[in-house]
C-alpha cells in the first residue's frame, strides 16, 4: 500500500526495486563523456532501419531487452509496461513493442516521461497489480528534428538557447527485491506555464516546473539538498539549471552542489556543439539506465532525487501562438 | 491492495468507486440517439474558441469541471489526472488542464484513452496513492481530421468502412465509496497487429485486439458473457463490430446479444452520415460518462465490462508502409 504525505508526495511500502536496466545510445551520445555507461550504440544511429522513426522503435525493443537479460526474465514476465515517446501518437513506443507480448500502458510526458513511467511502474508493483513492472522510453534527433523543427537536410541554424534531442532509449525493470535501489517516494508533477513562448528555449519553459515540483516536495518530506547524495534533472540544459538555481534560491533553497542535469553530462558542450545541452525522452532515460544506476552499484549513491523535466507544446500549439507548459515528475531512489 | 489472477487481470479490493462524472458533446452528438444523456453541448462546437485545437482544450475543461460540480468538489481535492487525447503531443490534455491545480500523469492510448485512463484512476485510488483521482480524454472531429488525414475545405470522400471522430469529452472521478459503481477487475491490452494497412478502417485493425483482451479476461475469471449485463466496446464501428464477433465465435464464445459499441450508440447511422460508426477518443468517454453510468443509476446494469479500442497509428507509420497496431483495455464496472 503507498501513502501520501503533504500534498503530493507518494510513498511506497514494498521497495519498488530496479532489478534491471538498459540503455541503448547513437553515435553523438557514444562519443560523448558517458561514451563507456551505454550497454549499445549504432555507428550510424540507424540501427539497420530504413527509417528513422523505425530506428527509434528499434531501439526502444534492444533498451527493454537488455534490461530483460540483465535480471535474467523473459518478457512473458512483465505483467505491465508503461511506455510513450515524442513522435507523433507515439509510434516510437507502440511500433518498437508491438511484437512483445507484455500488457502494454502508453504514456506522455514528453521529456518527463522517463521518471512519469516509473512511478507507474512503481505504482503497479505496489500495489500488487503487477509482480514485474517495467518502464521505457525513447528520442531520435532525427525523427524528432524532422516533426517538431525543419526537414534535417534544412540545415536550419539553431540559437544556442535550444538543445539537442539525444538519441538513446532507456529501460527499467521493477520488482519486490530487497538490497537494490528502489523507489522509496515519488510525485507526478503539475503542470506550471509561466509564459514562455519560445520554442527554441525550452530550458526557461520547464524550470519552474522542476522548481515548483522539488520544493513542494522537500517541504512535504521536511528534507533539503543536503539530505541527497544528488539532485538530477531531465533535460533543462544549461540556461533551465541556470534559471532552476534562481527560482530555488528566491525561495531560500540552494541546489548548485548537489545538482546535476543529464542534458548537460550527456554530451561535451565545448565540443560537441550542442549549445544548451541535450534533450528528449531519450536523454534523462539512458543516463538513469547506466550511470545513475552504476553509482548505485559502486555505493557512490545512495539516496538521490530524480527528475525528468517535460515541455507539453505541440508545433501546432506554437503556431497557434500558445506557450510551453512544462511539467517535472519526481522520484526518490534510495538504497 | 490489488491482487492479479491469472495472466493479465487485476482485482481492487478498495471498490475505487465512481463518485463524478461529466460529459460534453457537439453538435452532431447532441443530434444524436443519446442527445438528452449530455451534460453540455456547443452548437456549433468551437466552445467559444478560436480554433479547434483549442475547442477540444476546453471540451476536456468543461468535462472535469463538471464530474466535479457533480460531486461537489473541488480541483484541489484531486491527487491525481490521467489525461490524453488523439491529438500530436496530447495538446488537448495538456492546454485544456493546465491551469487546474491538479497533478498531471498524461497517457497515450489512441482511442483506448477513457479506459486506460480508468485503469489507472483506479490503481492510484487502490494503492493509496490517491484519495481521488479523475480520467478524461477528448476528441474533436475538425481536429483529428486535419491532422490524421485530410483539410476539412478539401471535402474528400470517406469510404462506408470509415468512422466518424466524435466531437466530445468525458471525465470520471474515483474514490472509495460504498454503494456507488466501481471499477472491480481490470485488464491492460497487449498490441495486437495482424496486418490491416487500411487506415480507413479502424474496425478491422482494432477487432482482434477487443477479442484478444476480451477472451483472456473472460479464461481468467471463469466467466461468460452471460454474467454480465451489458459488453461495450468503444469504436469498433459495424465493420468492426462484426468481426469481433466472428473472432470471438471461432472461440466458441457469443457475445452478440450482450454487446453493445459506443461507436453504433452515439449516432444514426441511418440518418447522420457516419458510414461504419463513431471513433474517437471522445466516442467511448461521452458514452460511459452519460448513457452508462445513467444505467448504472436506474438499476438496469449492475455488472458490466468496458472495453475502449484504440488504433496505435500515426499518418507518419502509414505513409512508411506499417500496418495498424490494436489496443484494447478493460474495466469490469459493477455495483
Amino acid at each position: 500500500m503507498a501513502t501520501r504525505i503533504g500534498k503530493t508526495t507518494i510513498c511506497f511500502s514494498v521497495k519498488p526495486s530496479v532489478i534491471g536496466y538498459g540503455s541503448v545510445v547513437g553515435k553523438k551520445e557514444f562519443d560523448g563523456p558517458l561514451s563507456h555507461e551505454f550497454d549499445t550504440h549504432d555507428s550510424n544511429s540507424r540501427f539497420g532501419e530504413k527509417s528513422f522513426e523505425k530506428a527509434e522503435s528499434r531501439m526502444q525493443k534492444i533498451a527493454v531487452e537488455t534490461a530483460l537479460r540483465k535480471c535474467s526474465k523473459s518478457e512473458n514476465d512483465i505483467d505491465v509496461i508503461f511506455a510513450g515517446d515524442l513522435l507523433n501518437q507515439c509510434v516510437g513506443s507502440s511500433f518498437g513493442l508491438r511484437g512483445m507480448n507484455i500488457p502494454f500502458a502508453g504514456i506522455y510526458g514528453a521529456c518527463s516521461t522517463m521518471t512519469l513511467g516509473l512511478i507507474l511502474a512503481a505504482l503497479a508493483v505496489d500495489s500488487g497489480a503487477a509482480k514485474l513492472s517495467a518502464a521505457v522510453t525513447s528520442s531520435h534527433f532525427c525523427s524528432a528534428e524532422r516533426q517538431y523543427r525543419y526537414p534535417l537536410e534544412y540545415g536550419s541554424v539553431r540559437p544556442q538557447s535550444s538543445q539537442w534531442t539525444v538519441t538513446g532509449a532507456g529501460a527499467t525493470i521493477l520488482s519486490q527485491s530487497e538490497g537494490l535501489p528502489y523507489i522509496d517516494k515519488a510525485a507526478f508533477g503539475k503542470i506550471v506555464d509561466l509564459g514562455v513562448k519560445d520554442a527554441n528555449n525550452m530550458g526557461a519553459a520547464m524550470a519552474p516546473s522542476a522548481a515548483s515540483t522539488l520544493l513542494s516536495f522537500l517541504n512535504d518530506t521536511h528534507t533539503s539538498p543536503d539530505d541527497y547524495d544528488a539532485i538530477i534533472t531531465g533535460d533543462l540544459g544549461k540556461v533551465g539549471s541556470d534559471l532552476l538555481y534562481i527560482l530555488t534560491e528566491n525561495r531560500g533553497i540552494r541546489i548548485r552542489e548537489k545538482h546535476f542535469d543529464c542534458g548537460l553530462m550527456i554530451f561535451n558542450r565545448n565540443t560537441q556543439d550542442v549549445h544548451s545541452g541535450g534533450s528528449g525522452c531519450g536523454c534523462s532515460a539512458t543516463v538513469l539506465n547506466s550511470y545513475v544506476f552504476h553509482m548505485f552499484e559502486k555505493g557512490k549513491y545512495k539516496n538521490i532525487l530524480f527528475m525528468s523535466t517535460g515541455a507539453l507544446l505541440s508545433p501546432t500549439s506554437t503556431m497557434q501562438g500558445e506557450s510551453i507548459p512544462g511539467i517535472t515528475h519526481l522520484v526518490n531512489i534510495r538504497i
